[in-house]
């Protein structure tokens, strides 16, 4: 087991480096590093996971691919303009933008690319590892950010599917946040066996599916009956009109229903709708409309309106997770991270679906992590051994 | 430690006999054995009590006091009209319903009562007895479904704690399913502390505060601070025109806060407001507005609405509770039910504020009575040795 | 001009006489008639029609046709149990249900049914001769309110067309309170300009386009710039399986988008859902969500959630409806019925798209059914004098 | 009648110069002149007032009152922080911020000030033609956009009446944005009767009032019986802590029922809350539970949930009413002005309730304006010629 140096930096390759989660992710962790605003909504920073050994923020380093020009220091303006970076944010963490955005590599295929998979593979992993020895860190961390891509059909590996081996040939353990194939192509099976990299994912939960994740088992212990799950997520922003493709929409909805499903043990009746609403810009509005009977068959209503920023939501738990996966490598785990489902819509392994159930599972995580070998962990110790 | 008949029947001795909710306990415990309703919004039907050695919902027998005299038959008819009751079952569970009605015996003191608190709480605890004899049954509990009263102001005993009082007089177990003062009262601690009988409380969660114990908890695992939680309860029925009192709101609300405090670990900004709509009928309705921070500051909102039938939803957790504290009665337990916080606003003992974790206080309840002795039980076992 | 007797009787004939609809217009009449229930969301019960003319709800006989075969009586039996009609009501207006089920033809074409376009007009139109013979009728209004059908493809009549052009044939008027094609088919064209009959329609405005009907308005008149405007209808009962198919649901959209289009006198961004719900029975619940501007671009949200139940909101319409065109037919009015907009989702004939716009023209209808020929009437006035 | 020069600058006094309103009324002004932003919410930019005589935007001179000392400049950094202004606008209209600022005097009565109401008036009238004066106005406007007051008690003169009557005495027409008594104090009678001035008020109608105001007359026309109306407001800024006063808030919510008595004709169940929820900032949240009963007493809601920014809602309709009570000045028009009721939660003078209606009296106005002598005026014109 590889013992960390104290001062070991550890690097977050983002798919889709230029968007908006990346972004607030690069300029967000800047900011709290530098004491200018608090880490709300940073599950890491709580105090159980104080003695985990995860990387500190101050050691994160950013960089990823994307096919877009625009640079990060451009980006976080708009993004400040619409309300989702404070205002002087952007130019109070400008360094830090520069700097991610000088290790922003071109994504691909681009049109009229004639690079077969494996190709494509191969300068995806070889960008990695220049990013590794160029910045001199310890490990690396790739998170799938980039915007939600159709259902592929055919055998044909989307490329969240060649970002995702790419990661694994750069032997970095790989996260996909999104509800894209990612690692999920039956064609990768062997590769994600053979590499022994921790892996999480997958499409993370960050307003509407987390909401299902309490109301769920709610009505499941109270033995109330839900006859008709209903939803409509407006969306702006680019992941309104990636999901506006209803094959794209198909794997988001799938992530939902499961939730619903698991919790509850039986599939209501209802429907969700993803609206594409440019004018929302990068606010969401989710409505779920709950019908259930209760004593007697007398017939009673929820309903919720959650209206959030889909980047201010998903940028915390992004960080997190690069923190919890580098750790998780260092400390030796392998394969599917089940304990991580915390964070997502349709998680790796296997694991409760209830959001309180997966707390107490994050948390028995944080005291393996704390036991095991590394900067903050205590070998050999008895309490968190399985 | 008594060894209970498999024919034994058990006493529900309810406080406000001929209320909503006593009426939906009495019809709803009918129909549920008769086979004409499943049981639902009933935990204790659910398979994880199923060995727990509860007694059957054939088994209980129904009386009470009250201070009105319409019979139970009449109420269940302007129920069925409101909707609270489907149609036709006040006329399917007739004889259940005339039957309760002949056990019910006037509340008080009436206007002109010249008896003072001690000779009110022995002709109380007397009735109760009576029943118990008359009806050959092996034990009762007391449950108080009355309407909220004022909270007390001085030191004289409330109505409630004068029928609690009589409760631990005649040996039976005591539910407060209201904010009224009950067992709580500070002369009654010498009473509570020798009866050696067990007890529960105070205010069951049926609606906004159910709510807020799982989104609460949400808030709080995902490090989202909450800014403001503010809320309106609009209820018609009796407790509507009851809780316009802003003396009987007072105490209904303080359990409202606790909740948050407990879950948030912060009292966030806001109020909550009940007001009394007869229009309703027996519906409430509650909207919450909560508004939090995420990442850098954004700010968010997440509002519910919840409309629900209140003596739908609280005549299953009586019957669960009765269920229960009868069983904890055969099995020897004493003192405070701290595993019931499931079922209350301002739990009794010491115990989590979130509904998951009060849920697996819960079901560890009912793995120890699987093991207690009684019917149902194994004596001696380990696992729930204490 | 014909006079009418005092004692003259008219026809409602209903297409979908078997329907939540139809049978609430019936048995609401008859409850209303006999001061069962005061005429509660009745236009025509208010003051401002009281010298129209208009005949008494007393008046009125019903007749229809339709494909299914459930009785009346029996049809009301189940919308008591779900709610839409009070308990009691259908044994209390059991005759008058039976009466008018024995004035119900099958409609058409069934299955094997081998009758071209022109047979079965001739058919249905001798059924509503027959109707109008055999009770005595002075005159009789036909009312489509059967389930939307979907919007027809190619040259074909679709059967709404079929009863639409029956109506004609048998000299009746004609309204279409569903957004099918009815007598908006080319085909018909040369028909509906020959007879020289009233007609009105089409899709009634009964939850969400009546609430755009007087939002948008409002938007327009404070110069606020909607940007988005995005609705949800959850719908169970029949309706919500018609419309699930999206060719039905899209000839109802279209009314819904042109309501705002003529108010705002934009198009905003936003989509339309109507969702099959069977749980919710006959009961819809429409959210809609609008984002707007306001000065300097600040960005606001109206919400509004409507629960409605879809039968109890069209019944009283419906009669509105007929007693109108019935008193319009008998005044001599032709052609498109544009005073009766307010009732529209996507009116006949020009007129505003306002709400409070189409009740000043609908009481200036009023006025002119006043001061017209017939029983309330003024023959020979001039039409606007007032 | 005077003749209007064309260069003429009309000045617009403000009492509570340094609020939010204030601010955002002289920042919008400057950057709708500028073309910065289009003149979204300003009533008096659309086309029907095109010929109407108002004065331009650009002729608008602000000055005031206020007992604070913040800066305007300093004051519209703040509101830009809040999102209430766009971000950069303070510094785009950074001299026209500081010109008004140069032009605000102090209110009072300060603490330890011993003036009586006559002196305290005579100095705030001289303060106002003082501002005439020096800045050459042709006329001036006196705005009430302060912090809602308490309601009066005994005969003493509040705050806003001393105010009022320093306008009269300058010979000012007077516009009351707020609650507050203003004009309506009985001592004031004989002066608002002698001083020929026209005046409008009271209490702008931007979010809650505004929605009742198109949904009652909905209801009323549609014959829908409106059991029960409530509502709960969550505003933070000042007017949030202004109108947690009980006595603050009995007047603004008297407008509110006034509105809901006038277009029901009946005074529906139901309570208005206003909390103080300092965390929303400058915006505002209003929720509406309306129960209504439709066709043979179903029972049926109607939700509705408005998120403003309160100073963004108020600022255009103040500068429409300066514009539109300068121009009634400018034409001799007197007394109140009851053609703008459709701004008012509770209009001076007779007029409708239902805002459709009172959009027309407005539009009746407009048309007098153009008729009237000015500079867009044809003198001697009859009323309703066109």
């Amino acid at each position: 087991m590889p013992e960390s140096r104290p001062d070991a930096r550890v690097g977050v390759w983002l798919v889709g480096a230029r968007g908006s989660v990346a972004t607030t992710v690069v300029a967000g962790c800047a900011a709290v590093t530098a004491g200018l605003h608090p880490p709300t909504g940073m599950v890491t920073e709580s105090p159980v996971f104080a003695d985990s050994g995860l990387p500190a923020l101050s050691s994160l380093v950013f960089g990823g691919h994307d096919t877009v020009d625009c640079p990060l220091p451009k980006r976080a303006e708009a993004l400040a303009a619409g309300g989702v970076l404070p205002p002087g944010l952007p130019s109070a963490v400008a360094a830090e933008l520069a700097a991610a955005d000088r290790e922003i590599r071109p994504g691909g295929p681009a049109a009229g690319d004639t690079r077969v998979d494996a190709e494509l593979i191969a300068a995806f992993a070889s960008d990695i590892r220049d990013f590794i020895t160029r910045c001199g860190l310890e490990r690396a961390v790739v998170v799938n950010v980039a915007s939600t891509e159709p259902a592929p059909v055919g055998s044909a590996l989307p490329a969240s599917s060649l970002y995702a081996a790419a990661a694994l040939h750069a032997g970095c353990p790989y996260v996909n946040f999104t509800p894209s194939t990612g690692l999920h192509h039956p064609a990768l099976a062997p590769l994600v066996e053979s590499s022994g990299l921790p892996y999480a994912g997958r499409d993370g939960k960050t307003g509407q599916t987390l909401l299902r994740a309490v109301l769920g088992p709610m009505f499941a212990q109270r033995a109330l009956t839900v006859r008709a799950w209903s939803g409509t997520n407006l969306l702006g922003g680019g992941d309104g009109a990636a999901l506006a493709d209803p094959a794209a929409a198909a794997a988001k909805n799938a992530g939902k229903e499961r939730v619903l499903a698991d919790t509850l043990g039986t599939v209501p009746e209802g429907e969700v709708h993803i609206d594409d609403v440019p004018a929302l810009g990068d606010w969401k509005t989710a409505w779920d409309h709950i019908a259930f009977d209760g004593f007697l068959g007398t017939r009673m209503i929820l309903q919720t309106i959650w209206q959030g920023c889909d980047s201010s939501l998903a940028a915390p738990l992004v960080l997190d997770l690069a923190r919890l996966t580098a750790r998780a490598h260092q400390a030796g785990l392998s394969g599917p991270l089940a304990e991580l489902g915390f964070f997502f819509k349709d998680p790796v392994g296997e694991g409760p679906a209830g959001l309180a159930e997966q707390y107490a599972e994050l948390t028995g995580l944080a005291r393996r992590l704390r036991d095991a070998d590394g900067p903050g962990g205590r070998a050999h110790d008895s309490e968190g051994a399985q």
